[in-house]
């Protein structure tokens, strides 16, 4: 299902100035892991779930500090408050489709509440992101279930990430073409403090489409006002820069604005939410500690940090979109694939490419 | 189940200065339903679905003014970022225990998509709020089925409201005595619009309980700092009085001055949230005409509202623990009620009776 | 000027459950200093300012961790974005008149690039936050300069702080009675911290008048409702209890619940702000260190630090009403100070003296 | 001082996709005047004074619906939470540099308080933004009185607006170049509203500059990462949309998304801030009628306003870059204006310009 063309990195297109990691993936945040199912089924289903796990251990019993920007808040996140009042995450992050954020949360609650440790636990902040592919799928028939959830957690593991029309990313469209699930990353030189940011996106919004600067969108003559091309972004970040959780949300803050480095609008029905996790220590749920003893990167060295969020983010949506292929689904509509030809060529003419 | 004993008001008990409506409760505000459905079975079950529905339209068609006030979010509210990003309800209110969110937001989303009307709907916010009845209650065992939910719904009704241990309440603990759900309202003088103002909670919540001013709970030997008492306040305020979602806001935030009024501490565990809902008019999902054609009542005129809404949110809550009975649950553990006869003679000791 | 009666503790009144620090004030948290001009002048001039010092360093190259709670945003509260934004204090609080903030701010500006050590500053964000006394003072007149400013800054110290009538508290006015500057404190046992939360406040504010719970606005005629009584409260929180910038913001909420409890509404026309800042630790405006290194209490360990502030704040408010003395003021308009007699017969009816 | 060169659109560079208004300026929204007061004088001051006004009314009396986005707060602007709060403007805007905000604010009251109608004013909202200019001017010296402010308010006037180094612009640097004050504006067609959106920036911050996509800062060598290039940019967006306050943030926070489009990041030490007025419709500061009766565009239909406002501000920021020139300045400091032939090459190679 997923495309297994090149990458624009590939094809000599270049992202912002930072180095990226060496799979230029999420997964090039030590531990980080991702986990994907696909359904893609008869005319009409396609969905999936994606999940990302920060850390091997147990996530409920050592938390990872963590934030949440709204971007636009037309969206059914779950989650949302208890990380933003306590600045920590504590399940498995799980992305899928709209209608189906109650069965992954509540896929989330049986995982935390079966993994040992946890026999004593009684509450569950399951974090559940989505958007909207109820243009390809029929969404309506809610195809998720617990068990995809579980499995996708399940499989999670290091290396790269499959891009394009897989898990969460299986129906989405985005700037009027097939979106997906993309990734991206950047590593910041040693003496930036050489931290690694990762992002990972499930792309399914409007706007008017650039690439590397060049407004693809126009050149093919699809743009939101010409044509309604509405919908959201789903976003996470992970660093292994130790950032407490003010700081995890400015970084959210700036994947949003790697969001609009795609031309990206934030239309009214648009749900744009970014989770960002640090990696770099834990958060015990218990301790004898009465103190949290932190070594946190100060203010004044975050703006890298911030660059690498906004480029991440910015090439993992366009990952995306290089990835995914055309794609016939629900009542047989058909959402076509990014003219990689096309594009290729326009950015020659653009000089972006040499 | 639910307490057949006089409420607070019954005994003498003042609550500030403002008149009651006819109920003393959240129906006052016309439209307004409530259904309930209580779980209580064998020795370990105690929960159940509080249901609130502002209107007895198509709530998706026709959506109403709204916002979410989070007081400390230390819970699992569900819906938060669609309010909060366009001012609006789109599902009936759905209040029950922790574990059991995605449950109820499952089943508002069949609720919403088998109603006729919303064929082609293919997005839903369900609105749930929770508090964690993990106390007496086999929380890990959620016993909320989407049926109970979708019976909550079905029920929900003009008229008193049932107090107590009851719905969303039933297995709840309040300042160290059993809690549950309470409501109560306020009625404006013609003067100042002659709106109501009505609230509806859920009491899990703990600090130093005072009842009219006077501390209970210091003289009940019960309190926090003594003794551990943590938890969640769920609230629900409706009104008729036309307000926009941004002075909705405005008002939810004085709902959660009312739980302070109580002694309410909003502990670290605490999650506190309230939303804020006008019957006064209807936002509808589609229509021809480009605006919102709106008569709201101006800022200057607000503050007799915000008055009616921490009057009605105290005594509300005051209002359960009078309801709430003793309460014997998961693995025997026993919540006492409020020691009414006590209470009162400290009221009148203190002159809060004659 | 200011009252020398005694403060509501020792007619017997009590607040909360918790211990107050030696000096039932501010200054209790070790190092605080605080430094009031009264200008009191002819007929019409009725205003002050109040400075707040968290330590004895240079503040700007010292910076204190430090939050801002917005409870009511009608107010003009100078200096909230930075610290929300990068969790920092870089100037003395000064508190003084609504119109006189932006001389206020300047003087901050004129403090800060005077300092030894800050010759290369070019930016500082001073905090002044406000209330307006234009009913007994001539707050069109402006009368509050610079020097006025800076004098209370230099006059700063340890120890009792005067209140009632004094520094930014001599023209306001609070529940229809005279109000003016109050300051409380709570001093947690050693097993929970040993810290020390302190409240300092400015009461200009309406609603319907509680002490110790008893309803004395009822009592003595005097609420919100039946007179339209308006206005703001400026609430600032310091403590030795090593909190970050989202505790402190959580503890800052916690002050605002310290005003519900006083029977304070947030009216409409209320700015009700809270600046809630910690002594423990500071964070350096240069260093060669990379990182902050930081050892701050862990979540599930501030709620005694929360209860201390509801308390502080209450009794602080309380303690500006028992100080404040008769004025008249601006054409002749005479604001009555709370009559202490009858609300110390009231509190002795209700049991609250004994 | 300012430069006279041509706009960017003049030499063919396209920004988005939507039609400008007829002077691609602030001032296409009508009514709208923009006054500037410019100080370079000697060696070391470079600054001044930018000043919006919606309406020629009395501001105070007749206020805007408005709104203000942060996005990021390390920046001093003034007034934001009561706009916040209550969701209007009563005072025109002003932009200066840093430590200027207090002098700017008072001659804001200095103006509310003397303009007729205002007599019983006794409490004013100033609404000050800022960039700190501090490299190019002797920013400690503080050259800016109060006359100035009120004179660029005073001289305010409709028709062309002069871009570069003028007014509040007239010593900022913005991506390593010189910046300034720069506009833009679109006009929606019919079938869309036929609105007018319009931006205003101050632009003083730093990225990897890019115009019309083609990454101009790392052709010419000079971006953040390579170089650190800090600093802020205070955005102000006007439209005759008839936008209530909800909705205005969010256009407000489309612009943020512009700035983004340009290559800014919002680096850790900026303030960016953008202040959005609707001047369809006004708020009287009294009237005997107890609602606000509002027509307001309804959220589905917000989504191309975003689109304008995202657009206008990105070609206001790249604007002020062209008509921004060389400048020295406090110690002899030089900031060179941006090399306009070598960009119309680069983009003329890019094939952004035909």
């Amino acid at each position: 299902m997923a495309q297994t063309a090149q990458r624009p990195r590939e094809y000599g297109i270049r992202f912002g100035v930072l180095p990226t990691g060496p799979l230029n993936a999420i997964t090039d945040v030590p531990g980080v892991r991702v986990g994907q199912v696909t359904l893609s089924e008869g005319q009409n289903i396609r969905t999936g779930v994606t999940a990302i796990l920060p850390h091997d251990g147990n996530q409920f019993q050592q938390k990872s500090p963590a934030a949440i920007y709204i971007g636009n808040g037309f969206g059914k996140l779950m989650g949302f408050s208890q990380v933003d009042e306590l600045g920590t995450l504590e399940t498995p992050i799980v992305l899928t489709n709209t209608l189906s954020v109650p069965t992954a949360a509540d896929a989330l609650i049986d995982y935390t509440l079966a993994q040992p440790g946890n026999e004593q636990v009684r509450s569950v902040n399951p974090i559940v992101g989505e958007t909207n592919d109820g243009s390809l799928n029929d969404i309506r028939g809610r195809h998720i279930t617990k068990h995809h959830v579980l499995d996708a957690i399940q499989q999670a593991k290091a290396g790269p990430v499959t891009e394009g029309n897989v898990g969460a990313g299986t129906g989405t469209v985005c700037f009027g073409f097939k979106g997906g699930i993309g990734t991206a990353s950047r590593k910041l030189p040693a003496s930036l403090g050489g931290y690694t940011v990762g992002a990972l996106v499930q792309t399914n919004f409007g706007g008017v489409l650039q690439i590397a600067g060049v407004p693809v969108g126009v050149e093919l003559g699809r743009y939101s006002f010409k044509e309604k091309l509405d919908g959201s972004c789903m976003m996470v970040v992970l660093t292994d820069a130790p950032l407490d959780a003010r700081n995890l949300k400015r970084l959210a803050k700036r994947a949003f604005m790697g969001l609009a480095q795609t031309g990206g609008i934030a239309s009214n029905g648009s749900g744009d939410y970014v989770i960002a996790v640090s990696t770099a220590y834990r958060i015990p749920h218990e301790t004898a500690n009465p103190f949290d003893e932190l070594k946190i990167v100060r203010n004044d060295n975050v703006s890298p940090l911030f660059m690498a969020a906004i480029e991440a983010t910015e090439e993992a949506i366009i990952n995306s979109l290089f990835a995914a292929q055309t794609s016939v689904g629900d009542q047989g509509r058909t959402v076509e694939q990014l003219p990689i030809n096309k594009v290729i060529d326009l950015l020659k003419k653009a000089g972006q490419i040499r």
